[in-house]
């Protein structure tokens, strides 16, 4: 089946980064058929295309949660408004951005119903019951989902109205074995990124300002994208006590006292795929990580029509060989023009291309071509699979060694207010002094645009002042403007 | 991780199905933790025992689309109401029961949204710009999602306000390859149904009064529970043009000329999970179809405290055999008294145990029982893979076999109204001929609960007089009372 293309009549050109950065990244979605906008103001529709990279984000995902105890369940859509209220911080954090149901089979409801921003309160309600004594602990639940955040300026894959995530609730006995629990699923999470998406990530702790709303300390992984704006991937939260407290989520201890869990939660949403597809594409199109692509390596064949046939059949045998490998391939035997096949394979980022004619089947041989690099190279038949392989992962290494040299390079030690409004406004990270006060924090965002992104946890040791401030400070700490 | 269990402080008796058959439903679902109603009135959680279920169904379905081209996207959960209004029936059928977001961000909105109750409207504006050429055709989406539907009266997976189901939507060139598509993807609900989930069902048409609000025709397959009521367990629907010429669904064919697409849209829910509890299940809880079941051995091990360590190694390599020959298996190596244990996986369902105590270790065996007939057999410890794949088969047939034999049996060819009126009372199947008039179908369900469940695909062509109002008939239908 043709992939379904919201264009048929041209091939819109790619506005170039240089051009127009947010521009680009509309026109890369559009070329490699993700996603776009919807009749409902600010939620999407994911294509094919898209749905299939989250699908495999769900299968490295679910696999590492299962291998850490996490079983996955489904509460409600809804949440009654009076469970919303309970935490009061998380309240304050999710009222204003909230969907509301007030109208259902035909009548007024009595009590309005929240679509799910997030579900700690629908959840937390009904651990309160399951959990009773500490041999129901640790519980560890995670759950697939779409949520609702009412969102005034969207973005494909950014910042929607409606997006997939997935959230991962747990209560533990303890204060430790719930910090722990919260690191332990961000480092999956930068696992994710770095191992599958050849994203270099920062992992660090938000500021008290930044972190979730109910959270006692938010564990961040943030990413630089290519204008050098910070992207938030994934967040891991250390709840304490504090929904335990709102929701009665106690147990009896092993002497017999009732305590209050420690309860910890974290998210991963399809918004990792807008940092995927801003880390690696180019002015080409989309550039794919080869461990996440759906496609690793396709197979075009060309030939004259009476040529053809013959071509297409070995195609399909090198196919089977790779699939056999282990590799995910594809074979594109159309009649359209090569340039036309190369491109449309260039653009939907896929990362290896065979080139397979006439004089290829003629001399056993194939030309590979790099999705990233564009560098070519002939090689035998019989050693194909294993020199795809070995690109494939030549690919994921390269990838993520240059975004990490970027992010490197666009990273700056700043000592002075000035340079750090050049440097933000320049769009780099900034790596600066900052004594902790929520006002500074504050006034620096309204000044610059600049967040703190996290406090990172690898943060050396080193006495300073407050860039803003002037006040004493122990370490620096990421400041970016950010999606 | 123990299971999360709501009733921690005794085990609460399962109710027979003889004495009462719904508090029995409710009985098996609670003792094996599968679900539980919600704070939101209607809306079910799915425990992770229960959700395990729906992975299972959802890799086996997902693969089978996969196979057949079909892929997956996302479309957004909510539906403008001026697009749900746009196909006459379609809105008539489903406006009753649509949950209204009103309210969002803060502010009344300017046209209200409805929570998706399903998908045809939102994903036909949009296909209306995704097909523009013959050469687009056939268009293959599934979507995996919630959806609501506001219940008055629900039952845990049965029917809830909320359900998690697949929703499939085509647009093809012609009706023959449109209705070939709809039977064949009913085919792929038949083939989970028999060969997964050993539930025998009846392939068929609906009733014109039965049929999808917008659909040309529906097609069934209906499943009779223990009580004789049949159960919908997945339908498809030839949709005709109907929503192409509403939504401008339309193609330029081979010769030019503008056509108007042929659609099917197909869904399966997490209700066809209650007809599994209530297709093979007992008085002493669940029975799952071992193709179905997430554990499908589980392992327990007995012994004194000073042998259990040793047995319970030889129970983890044994697990690890098993696993190497592709069996779900659990080791159960808790402390807890062996009746204890043994009820513990009975009332989960879990196909078949082994028993491991030292004696078995001594004489290199062990005790396999079987859950849905409790026959126990020793076997060697060699042989051990082989014998429980083998069993596994059996069960999946015996199961089959039975349900399908109760079914035979409770199904009844009728030919006089006192007839019709008494087998439907003492919970039958009742094929008796109807001339095809939708009012007498009315009448008959106002007088008697019985509603026509499907014209079987393999009706015979009987001549015959309607059971109810004496036209002529040329084949009989099946009536039964319904969930």
């Amino acid at each position: 089946m043709e992939t379904p293309s919201t264009d048929k009549h041209e091939q819109k050109r790619i506005t170039a980064r240089s051009e127009d950065y947010s521009e680009w990244y509309q026109d890369v979605i559009a070329a490699a058929d993700l996603a776009e906008h919807s009749p409902v103001k600010g939620c999407m529709i994911i294509k094919p295309n898209g749905y299939a990279l989250w699908e495999r984000i769900q299968e490295v995902l679910d696999k590492a949660f299962k291998k850490e105890g996490v079983r996955n369940a489904y509460f409600p859509l809804f949440i009654p408004e009076r469970l919303l209220k309970r935490e009061e911080a998380h309240v304050e954090g999710f009222a204003p951005e909230v969907a509301v149901v007030t109208h259902a089979g035909g009548k007024k409801l009595d009590e309005p119903l929240v679509v799910r921003p997030t579900s700690e309160t629908i959840m937390y309600e009904t651990f309160s019951k399951w959990v009773q004594s500490y041999r129901d602990l640790p519980l560890l639940i995670n759950q697939w989902a779409n949520v609702v955040r009412w969102e005034l300026r969207t973005r494909l894959f950014l910042r929607t109205t409606e997006f997939l995530w997935q959230e991962g609730h747990t209560v533990h006995a303890t204060n430790e074995e719930a910090d722990a629990r919260a690191r332990r699923m961000l480092d999956i999470y930068r696992d994710l990124a770095e191992n599958y998406l050849a994203i270099p990530v920062i992992p660090g702790i938000k500021s008290e300002s930044e972190k979730f709303a109910g959270a006692d300390k938010t564990y961040t992984i943030e990413a630089m994208m290519q204008d050098g704006k910070a992207l938030q991937a994934g967040t891991s939260h250390n709840l304490g006590q504090n929904f335990a407290k709102a929701f009665n989520v106690s147990f009896l201890d092993e002497n017999g006292e009732r305590q209050f869990g420690w309860q910890t939660s974290w998210g991963l949403s399809t918004r990792i795929i807008g940092g995927l597809i801003m880390t690696h594409s180019d002015d080409t199109g989309l550039v794919l990580s080869p461990r996440i692509a759906p496609i690793q390596a396709v197979i075009t064949t060309i030939g004259r029509s009476d040529e053809k046939r013959a071509v297409d059949k070995a195609a399909e045998q090198l196919a089977h060989t790779l699939d056999e490998a282990g590799i995910r391939v594809h074979v594109d035997a159309s009649d359209a023009r090569p340039g036309d096949k190369f491109y449309e394979w260039e653009k939907k980022g896929v990362p290896l291309r065979l080139e397979l004619g006439p004089k290829d089947i003629a001399s056993g041989s194939s030309v590979l071509v790099r999705r990233d690099t564009g560098a070519k190279e002939t090689v035998a038949a019989s050693a194909l699979a294993k020199r795809v392989q070995q690109l494939l992962d030549e690919i994921h290494k390269s990838l993520y060694d240059r975004a990490l040299a970027y992010q490197k390079e666009k990273t700056k030690n700043v000592d002075s207010w000035d340079e750090f409004v050049r440097e933000i406004e320049a769009g780099n990270f900034v790596l600066a002094h900052w004594s902790g006060d929520a006002e500074v924090e504050k006034k620096i965002k309204e000044e610059t645009g600049a967040t703190i992104r996290c406090i990172p946890f690898d943060q050396v040791r080193e006495d300073g002042k407050c860039v803003y401030s002037g006040e004493a400070s122990t370490g620096r700490v990421i400041f970016a403007r950010a999606y």
